[in-house]
């Protein structure tokens, strides 16, 4: 075991020997062989112990860790809550609020202490029994693969580390290490209680599953070790993924590239939705299969909808570019999309006029042998549009639609139509119709920004002098 | 379930209805009904049924197929083997040897047909079960995603997949569809053994742990499907890690860049040890999880050792670049470096002669203004070599080490020293010093090729000509 041990410290935990360590030690065998072989190490540690006022017998228990902390002159700190008050209080069930009670008062010490980490003597049993507890409640990768040797950010700080150096080492180990070394321990009476899920998977279910194979502990230990490897390497691929497809992100709100994602495999969709989710609902256990599969199944069917609820108060919204996730009662952001931020504005030839978050349109004459354009009249860069410009009364207006507003877009040919139609033709997002700038001379709408001029205005073998317009974005951000 | 079965049809297997499709119909309800709801479909179907020869009711279980297939005009195709003394005769297990007969004789159906797919009625509770086994076996993310919709290249053939599409029907679906439409089933009577390790996991394990979680069964099959998208994910990351990394492979051996391995994470450098070792030994049963922790060890550590053994009668070899995994007997290959062909070669100057493995080494006559080499005198290419021309007594031989060789390497102070040493303190691998290329002047060593020059034909400011070395492989191909 030692050999592991050591091993362990110093390929995965990475401890130096100036900074004290905060060790959680309950008084059982795993805490203190954890706390004795520290100390025969020389690390500077804290012994940290908590009294959860559960059972008479707690104070006792504190009693044995304060004497062998005195003993060896090792700093010993007590903790103490009344964790059936909390539970009740904090609606949390008994084992939640006992586990996070203990855990903020582990890295209060540390805190306090500048330690550089916090330990608990969590075994190789315990790593066996969290991965079957995940299974039996449904679970991923993240959850199979277990506790790692050392986690940070975690789920108590974001820069001091838990460690569990002895999640190799088994229980029976650490009971024979406290034996020989004559190491007082205390064992919690709770362990043997049945009405406890963990203690029954821990007393019943592990003892009947090694009658089918008695070499399950090692075997499900070596596939969480093993996963754990692969959930590393996964988690690395969805960051790179996620940099990708995130368009936008705010308390309330996420949104994907819907168009890059759906180049994905089946597998990083899920990743990737999970992750959308997981933004705004940072505890994972709320995330369903079902969710996560209606959120792909968007990503990879495209079916037009306008919202979906789905599970925590979120819902799924879908726009053209767009997946968003979102509070439901979230109002969604429009700065990606230029919006007019005035009914209505003149817009001189050879000046710019700002519109909403940071876009800018504008008008300058030009040559005509400077036009760039494809024979029908159209731009490629649709944020440009080359009009004529004799057909044109300056100066131009950009104003919002109005009601019984018609367009008779270039190349499209017929009569002009209802400007509502072309923008759900276009698939204008709905959300941004309303403001959408439109460049108008006098009452005629000569260019829906972004989208196409009007026929009225194109350039023939007749253009004297041409207008140019143009739509940007003042920085070249990531929107 | 028919909805989910046609999206499964649609999206996984991706089917045309031009070639036949040869489906596996055990009689059973799940086989039943997938080739009940092909049929209506309209897929050009093939029934086979395979004869285990095993219980003395098959005959007629047989016929129950047959029927079903005649009545609708469906091709029928009888397959039969005498499993048992198939198992006696290839020792392997019944279960093994019904099995693989069975695979066998559907893919060479599918062979004989020119079928587009071999299809089974596993199920979702097959899936669950499989998942369990595995989990109980000892696995990975392989056995923990379970089986897939579309297996391809898969255990019996390279070009024809093996199709589930009932992975996410449940078994009671299959019978409620086939009393519905008043299909007639068989029920094969050995289900009910709990002497087969999987009637008992099914019979008695999972009723055991819905104890647990009555939700069990869905939770775990949903948990198979999205390890599988993780498992693709990996595939491929491990693939093209795998490209990076492979130096070297035939029947006998595998060698890896163990350099770039060091840099990978340690879930990788595993994949990349398991990958080399199944190159070896396909059937991954075997690969132990210690046998990849010793082959990571020896990436991580890089402890130098001349040879382990192994399980499965394979070897890790490390040298200084390489990790082999070999057949235990098998002869490394040396022609990734430059080795004398014969004892001794005269090279003319302006001459180039061929070493083994495409290995070119050549000597030419060259002007003191095109040296490039650092004032030391070495070149930073150490396949080039600059020496005094002056001080060289042509011909120049090239040979392989003697007794007694010793060398003054350049820029080393001091004597010179025994050849032996400077190869081994410049990491020359063991297998490739006895043939490693010396170039000699009369009975002095002025250049171990691709490494120094010796100090007495050094390149100084009373230099005249220059001798240029130089050592290349003849084609640029990977080694």
């Amino acid at each position: 075991m030692l050999i592991d041990f050591s091993k362990i410290l110093q390929f995965e935990c990475q401890l130096d020997r100036e900074n004290p360590i905060v060790v959680g030690v309950s008084g059982g065998a795993d805490s203190m062989c954890l706390v004795d072989v520290l100390a025969q190490e020389k690390f500077p540690i804290i012994v940290a112990h908590f009294d959860h006022q559960l059972r008479s017998e707690s104070s006792s228990e504190a009693e044995i860790v304060y004497r062998y902390a005195q003993e060896r002159g090792i700093q010993y700190i007590l903790g103490s809550e009344d964790v059936k008050t909390r539970a009740e209080m904090q609606r949390e069930s008994l084992e939640e609020a006992a586990r996070n009670a203990r855990y903020q008062f582990l890295f209060q010490c540390a805190e306090d202490s500048g330690a550089q980490a916090v330990m608990v003597g969590h075994t190789a049993d315990d790593q066996v029994e969290s991965v079957l507890m995940h299974l039996l409640r449904g679970s991923g990768l993240d959850g199979l693969s277990g506790m790692a040797y050392c986690w940070l950010p975690n789920a108590w700080h974001a820069e001091i580390p838990l460690m569990r150096p002895l999640l190799s080492t088994w229980r029976r180990e650490t009971l024979a290490y406290c034996e020989q070394r004559s190491i007082p321990t205390v064992s919690d009476p709770t362990n043997q209680d049945l009405s406890y899920f963990r203690n029954r998977l821990r007393l019943e279910l592990i003892p009947y599953l090694e009658t089918f194979n008695p070499a399950l502990r090692k075997l499900i230990w070596q596939s969480a070790e093993v996963l754990r490897g692969d959930r590393d390497l996964i988690a690395r691929l969805v960051d790179d993924a996620w940099r990708q497809v995130l368009v936008k992100q705010d308390a309330g709100y996420v949104a994907i590239d819907i168009d890059l994602s759906r180049d994905f495999s089946l597998g990083l969709q899920r990743r990737l939705m999970r992750r959308a989710i997981a933004q705004l609902r940072p505890s994972l256990r709320d995330i369903s299969f079902d969710d996560v599969e209606r959120g792909v199944e968007q990503i990879r069917e495209m079916k037009p909808f306008a919202k979906i609820d789905i599970a925590a108060g979120l819902k799924l919204v879908l726009e053209p570019g767009f997946l968003w996730v979102a509070e439901w009662d979230s109002d969604l952001p429009t700065d990606m999309w230029p919006q007019v931020s005035s009914e209505l504005s003149e817009l001189e030839i050879g000046d710019t006029i700002a519109l909403q978050s940071g876009w800018l349109l504008a008008a300058e004459k030009t040559e005509k042998t400077a036009v760039r354009f494809e024979p029908e009249g159209l731009d490629e860069d649709t944020n440009q549009a080359w009009l004529d410009l004799g057909c044109i009364k300056p100066p131009l207006l950009v104003r919002a639609r109005r009601e019984g507003d018609r367009f008779q877009p270039l190349g499209m040919q017929g009569q002009s139509q209802k400007l509502s139609d072309f923008m759900i033709n276009q698939k204008i997002p709905r959300r941004a119709r309303d403001r959408w700038p439109l460049v108008c001379s006098g009452r005629q709408i000569i260019w829906v920004a972004g989208y196409r001029p009007a026929e009225s205005v194109q350039i023939t073998p007749q253009t004297g002098q041409v207008l140019k317009l143009s739509l940007r974005r003042k920085n070249a951000e990531k929107q």
